[in-house]
């Protein structure tokens, strides 16, 4: 590329003036602005500067090379960190040694790559051995960054190092790296170019070359399939690109008296406000986040090393009230001298996130707004998940870190892949690894749970762990596994891939077998914050539920009516089923009556027990929605039983199988099909709905029933049912002499519902959009079936997300900005809700807030999620 | 109902002198405004009067009555009536009788009630015998009226009537209901009358009480399930509404010097300029249309009453010249004198109305674009469809009426439930019926062609094939049909329900089993008719075709291009099915390449061949769309097979099938979404058609070939296909030195390609709608699925049409033209067209003309109809 970009793609940050800082996150990327930020700050930063994310995507554009501008720009970069530092690149005396990281606008741990110790050739190793007066050290550096070198730039596998380096061990008889001579190391280093050379690709010499390699080596990591896997699952968009930040080595390396760590400003695990962190002495920072050697609590620095610790706590004091918020930072120190390395806002669990927030509104360092903001509703329903039974005999096999909390049950796995395929197929598994690396990061959230045998609280499996909200318990060295044989040995025991175990993430506790698991309650800190939304929000959250458990557990957690009570799942309970295919296979209008007879009493005492929990709530129920095969079953032993106990013959049953077979299912005759087919069925279910709210009515209850006809496509669908339902509600009522207020309406599920909106609001007292179906039909996409191509078609950046996990808002978003719109016009008190799993999506329930929705509905574990998210998108809009 | 409605219900005509005339058809009907307007020419026609269609809607809503003020209309009109004939309704010495008829703004024939001899009763019909001097015409005609009225008005069962009348038939011992006398019909009006109390219904004998009563049967009429039925299979609409005529009954059965006869101003089979008809002396008019007795022909009239005859000669020039169009005109002559009852535009056979058309032209009659107009394009394919081989060895079986022309193949059947259901089991049959009614409407529908034993060229059964194009033999008295043993014996051979029989409708030959047919040719009036129709039309019609036969029918029927070419189909041939399922199970990329580079070449010759056929016009190719596992054998011994075929195990095979099997495979893996998955098999289809391009350039040919994506749901999709195809497609050209215009572009199938298309268009330069897909995702309806209950919809009226067979303009209309709107707004020259079933369908290209896309695809016997309705439109739209 010969043509020059005039626009400032370089960013020096250093000597206390730094030209970029916190608010050019989208530039900087996340790192970058905060070295900028705490250079500005006048906090010690080892010098250095950003290339932004900009040139990211003008490096693929540019067939994967960086344009002579931002070389340019680079070159006078570095000048100013060698004027700074009195160091200069490429130097045999006192060579200037460069690390060059990723950075990206939000942080994405351990995605990117990394070039650490950049700058040395067989020239400047040399200089650095005197300068640092140890020869094994500067030779250890180089050996490090050719290895590195050559597995990031060019692309080698990094097993043949290892290789290499353990031929060498044992040739010299050693068992650590440590223990290696200057002149091992050496030799190493030549072994190292030679097997390079003999791959057809040569070590650079020119530190130059070495940089502009490695810079574009992170920019091609962006594209890497894990930074993809990483970025769908997070729904980062991959048009953001990264940042590269370039920065001088400091060691940590350098004998006793370095060292490097993470800490975060609060304990990221529980948000109790203490200093907390961890630390290798000399090491290089790799080591503490690879997990490698465990490391020291941060506290046992102070006696250690007590003036670099006391100006790193001053700084992460400053650092946290300057930002507002825990932040999570990494240091070393250089001989005694302290340098920060990166802060940013610290990942933490949800547990530690609101206990942060309302400690932080309390200390009056934030407002109750802002804290809610500070909440990643993605993570909040950990704080809902079961923990152990408390009463539950429990057997603890082993006992590692409490990495991340929560409890989780699960069969054994000892692959990430595995643990995926096994998660498609249903089950539930726990993924038990040594340690865990970015490559696993598909298994890791396909995991129940995660068991590591080493790494620290801020080693890989932990950090991640927390962030999905999945229980970790790490370090756990009494762990040992054997992969050839599929076993792991866990305190002793040896238990087989497929085993049960159990994880309690909060004690750290590895225990044998199922555990039952309880559920948790909204209290004490969460409870406020929930408050606090409640107080903010606009929309009502309701909940999908059918079962009295699952009503009652959503009435804790704050539901404010059902928004989607699916009555098919009352027909499958095992008392029922035989009725229900019964009406199926009655062969006339009067067999099929006697079937229907026998469920009204059934359905009645469902809704009764539904309206007794929802007293004075809106309870929304669906009328059947499933294809009738649903119910009959399909394998001949089972054929054979039900044609026995309700006394037809097994050919009788088949044929109605074959009569209700359908090519797609999805497509066929469902919904309000079956009710204008059948039109006794929704008359039951009316009566039956009818009937019990007036019962519980009588018995002092409030009861606000809302009827639900699915699948509606024209107008005159709805039309005709709400004639039926209305005469038969009507008639109750009127027998009764006992008034209910009641609405009809129906779910906008497919596409041309939304369409015809504004004629099929004539009919309807509300909207409720059924996003599961909307999605599958307006994308022609069977979500059972889409198994096949959608990860990689999330993969290839074809989706930007799952549409099935989060409204696709520019495609089916638009059928429901339209259906809105349309049947406002026609009615202008039409009750909006959603009853897809899109109501307890985050990002769509802002959207929905956006339009005005009058609720959003979803799972009852999603509730207390959903308040949350309706009172961030008020304040974000306002 | 006490509300008075103030407006005109009620229109008078008689005296020459009407309140009517023929432009008043949505509020008189077709046969009120005709009779309205004969009587303004000073035709001689019994005067009456006509109520309105709005009051057909008005009866429902007011609980099915008629309003005071119409009863009162009602009255006055009467009263003109009985002024101007000097008799009085319900008058014992002179009474006037009513015809009580519907009347629907396009007709309907035999579809709804009539009443006739309504006033008769116990008194007047002593008034009626002396007036006419014939008693036992009198009772006779009383005898019918109640056993009219106790059918149709009371809804009392026809069959117990025609019991008691066989009854005393047996006791008097007479065959003909005509030789009963005056006493047997006395004693039977008592048995009906007696009949008629005993099922708690009596006879009213207060004329006006009859009347209303009679008027309210016909309303009724309307919205009788055969009506529904007809309507949805000819696309009327519900609310249209009925009008009543009520009109002063004149007697064809008074003796030798009456009669009565249905006649056509031209030849209604043929087109022939003469006059053509039937009557039957003595006779009232049912009698002719009922097809019970075989009349005579009108040419017979003349020589036997000369002065009436001259006098209708007369009439039907006159109305000829003014309607400027055939007239199909009902007459009764009373003693002497003629009396026209209806008149209307007459039903032809499409050969007829070409041959009209083109004559009425040449006569000067009217214009070529009057002349486009008057052609039904719903009948226009029946010109199209095969005749019998005229090289074939045929047997004739028996001879009957050339009832409706063309050649139809089909086993035989009895009743027309069972024709539909054959038909929907993909059967193709033949109805073979002693005489049709108004209840086999279905079946006619579903059958290929129509036999009946009785009736002549007027009859039902005619009537309706013509209409509906549908070969048919009538009045063919060597036909017996015995419905117990399901036998039919035709010209003395007894043939059992299924075996094959042939009709050839032109000649009206009845032919044992099946004979060859040929395809007709574009010639003579036709092709002038479409050689008027490309003067004046501006869409392209192109067809969906992909075998070398497909495609040349559809060339010689005007085919301006391939709007479809499904390429799946070439892979579905047997000596390529083996090289798709080695494609499939390949085990490895390279496999499969392996298989792929087999289909290479044939695929390429398949191309050759369409682009040979093609010369000069666009050739729009289909990449591969459904879903792998239709390719696979489902069955075990074929399994096993394919198995030893290709050297792969049964379990491979098995294990392939149930990884590919899916629950809504129509929501499947298909489309575009196997290009993704499958880069390769795109990119041989893409390098195959540029192959097939470059060779058919070097041999002279002009190609000009458009590749089309399908199944696209977002950009992405698109964009990632063409950047490969468009680069084979260059490669290709590249390495031939041949350069070759193509254009990319996409099926607008799914609904959120429609909202999204401003963004396909980035990557589109056409979109080709697929409207069958589109339709079933949009109404969430499977076509495959919907029989068990769309029918059904139709028939309820919930659906106003079969979505699949015309165009939803409401629903799927809309997101058609969003996504021409948006597409253009992105680029301007986006060539837009399509390619679903709707490509053929009349109302769908007449939408497609006013949303002015540049071309409809169709089947190929579907071009010559596309062609006329495109010219239509645009002379409607001028």
């Amino acid at each position: 590329m010969t043509v020059a970009t005039k626009q400032q793609s370089v960013y020096f940050f250093g000597n206390k003036n730094a030209e970029g800082q916190r608010g050019m996150r989208e530039i900087l990327g996340g790192k970058g602005a905060n070295l900028a930020e705490m250079v500005n700050l006048g906090i010690p930063v080892p010098p250095g500067f950003t290339i932004s994310t900009e040139e990211c995507a003008r490096y693929y554009e540019c067939d994967q090379s960086l344009s002579e501008s931002v070389v340019n720009q680079m070159k006078s970069a570095i000048a100013q960190v060698e004027q700074s530092l009195g160091k200069t690149f490429g130097d045999t005396n006192n060579p200037l040694l460069f690390s060059v990281r990723s950075g990206a606008r939000v942080s994405m741990p351990g995605m990117m790559d990394t070039v650490l110790n950049l700058g040395l050739n067989d020239q400047t190793v040399v200089g650095l051995a005197n300068k640092s007066q140890s020869a094994r050290f500067a030779w250890d550096s180089y050996r490090r960054f050719i290895q590195m070198y050559g597995n990031v730039v060019l692309g080698l596998d990094h097993h043949q190092f290892e290789l290499i380096l353990e031929k060498k061990k044992q040739a010299v008889g050693v068992e650590l790296d440590t223990d290696l001579s200057e002149q091992d190391l050496q030799d190493l280093v030549a072994q190292f170019k030679a097997y390079m050379a003999q791959e057809g690709t040569a070590f650079p010499q020119d530190p130059m070359a070495q940089l502009i390699a490695s810079v574009g080596a992170v920019f091609k990591s962006w594209r890497s399939n894990r930074a993809y896997k990483y970025r769908a699952i997070n729904q980062i968009p991959d048009e953001w690109g990264t940042a590269v930040n370039v920065q001088a080595m400091v060691f940590g390396n350098l004998g006793d008296t370095s060292g490097t760590g993470v800490c975060f400003t609060r304990n990221p695990s529980t948000g109790e406000n203490v200093f907390y962190g961890e630390y290798l002495v000399n090491a290089q920072g790799e080591d503490v986040v690879a997990g490698i050697r465990t490391p020291e609590p941060i506290s046992s620095l102070e006696a250690l090393m007590p003036a670099p610790y006391n100006e790193l706590v001053e700084i992460y004091k400053h650092l946290e009230t300057h930002y507002k918020d825990m932040q999570d930072m990494e240091f070393t120190i250089e001989e005694g001298t302290l340098y920060i390395l990166q802060t940013r806002s610290g990942k933490r669990t949800a547990a530690a996130a609101v206990k942060i927030a309302v400690d932080m509104v309390n200390e009056g360092l934030i407002d109750s707004k802002q804290a809610l903001l500070r909440i990643d509703p993605n993570q909040i329903d950990q704080l809902l998940h079961p923990n152990l039974d408390p009463s539950a005999q429990i057997t603890v096999l082993a006992k590692g870190l409490p990495a991340s909390p929560g409890a989780a049950v699960g069969q054994i796995v000892l692959t990430a892949d595995e643990a995926e395929q096994r998660h498609e197929n249903g089950q539930k598994v726990i993924l038990v690894r040594t340690e865990t690396s970015p490559e696993d990061i598909g298994g890791m959230h396909a995991a129940e749970g995660i068991l590591t045998a080493r790494g620290g609280m801020t080693s890989h499996a932990a950090v991640v762990a927390r962030g999905m909200g999945k229980p970790c318990v790490a370090g756990c060295s009494d762990v040992q596994i054997d992969l050839d044989k599929g076993e792991v040995s866990i305190g002793g025991q040896v238990y087989q891939d497929n085993d049960y175990i159990t994880l309690d993430g909060s004690a750290g506790n590895v225990i044998a077998g199922e555990v039952p698991l309880v559920e948790t309650e909204l209290s004490g800190d969460f409870e406020t914050v929930m408050n606090w939304a409640d107080e903010v929000r606009r929309m009502k959250v309701r909940t999908n539920a059918e079962t009295p458990h699952d009503v009652q557990v959503a009435r804790n957690f704050g539901a404010e009516g059902i928004g989607l009570c699916r009555t098919e799942h009352m027909f499958f309970q095992a008392d029922r089923i035989k009725v229900v295919r019964e009406m199926i296979l009655a062969e006339s209008d009067s067999e099929r009556q006697a079937a229907l007879d026998k469920l009204f009493p059934v359905q009645k005492e469902d809704f009764k027990q539904i309206f007794d929990v929802m007293d004075g709530l809106p309870v929304t129920v669906r009328l059947l929605d499933p294809p009738l095969h649903e119910f009959l079953p399909h394998d001949d032993q089972q054929i054979e039983q039900l044609a026995q106990e309700i006394g037809k013959s097994v050919a009788q049953i088949k044929q109605k199988l074959s009569q209700l077979h359908e090519l797609n299912p999805m497509l066929g005759h469902r919904g309000c099909r079956l009710a204008i087919s059948f039109p006794e069925i929704c008359e039951m279910q009316a009566r039956a709905i009818m009937q019990a709210a007036v019962e519980c009515q009588q018995a002092g209850k409030v009861v606000i029933p809302e009827i639900m006809v699915p699948l509606v496509g024209v107008k005159q669908e709805l039309a005709f049912l709400k004639d039926r339902i209305k005469s038969v509600c009507d008639d109750v009522i009127a027998q009764s002499g006992q008034p209910v207020q009641y609405l009809i309406g129906t779910m906008i599920e497919t596409p041309r519902a939304a369409l015809v909106a504004a004629q099929i609001a004539e009919d309807a007292q509300f909207f409720s959009f059924g996003t599961n179906d909307l999605t599958q039909m307006t994308y022609g996409l069977s979500r059972d079936d889409s198994g096949q191509f959608l990860p990689s078609y999330v993969e290839k950046g074809i989706y930007a997300a799952d549409p099935f996990q989060t409204l696709d808002q520019n495609g089916v978003g638009q059928l429901i900005e339209m259906a809105m719109k349309n049947g406002k016009a026609t009615r202008d008190d039409l009750k909006i809700g959603i009853c897809g799993e899109h109501g307890g999506d985050p990002a769509s329930i802002v959207f929905c807030e956006r339009h005005n929705f009058d609720y959003v509905s979803c799972s009852p574990y999603r509730v207390p999620v959903a308040r949350l998210v309706a009172a961030q998108s008020v304040l974000e809009s306002a």
